[in-house]
């Protein structure tokens, strides 16, 4: 389904309401990151890159999660706090496959995975640069 | 002040609570657009890039604006509603030359301006492209 490189932005710094701030490895952020590593590497998915960033400044609706590539719109979703890791990770190894199909980035409402619906932060347009 | 040219992107349909959706030229992000527009001119701001952008996806914080440059963090920042279209595009050309002084982007806490210590949306680090 996928036709171009995706790079997928986990904010490993995301804490859920009256999560401790250590160990920093059992963050939510952290802990959906490790469950998107493991699942990309069983999947085999070789179109997405995955890049753990240290706070990507929303904080209220954890974990956050960024789509990205040059060229199509760039989108921030969060609340993957929501489901278990596993769960989140497989949502949005769906729905990076779904970004990448779509030529802009903008995946059809009605493909668009209820998570996705209820879960955008913001998004940018396609850079100039 | 500035080193490198800022793409601004303006969200150009964001509305504040109750205003209608027609005209659309009246809403408040087409409003900040234009004073953006008219105080670069002015201000003769050739490092700065005005976008509009038809809708950001963050509609509960208007008016939403993000600030780009290719190599650097970039940041969506929202409630510039809150003040009149004239003051908020001052603050914004204003952050616009702080942010292209910082070599990443991130401009120091203590010279950042109140809007954006209190309007951050999201974050997302430089792209790897």
């Amino acid at each position: 389904m996928s036709d171009q490189s995706v790079t997928i932005y986990v904010c490993t710094s995301c804490r859920t309401e009256g999560q401790p701030l250590e160990p920093r490895n059992e963050r939510a952020g952290a802990r959906l990151y490790a469950a998107l590593d493991e699942a990309a590497s069983a999947e085999g998915a070789p179109h997405v890159t995955l890049v753990p960033v240290d706070c990507m400044s929303v904080c209220k609706r954890p974990v956050t999660v960024g789509f990205s590539t040059p060229g199509k719109w760039t989108y921030v979703y969060g609340d993957f706090a929501k489901d278990t890791p596993e769960a989140a990770a497989a949502t949005i190894l769906d729905s990076a496959s779904r970004f990448a199909a779509a030529p802009d980035g903008l995946i059809p409402w009605k493909e668009r995975p209820e998570a996705l619906k209820r879960g955008v932060i913001a998004r940018l347009p396609p850079s100039a640069a």
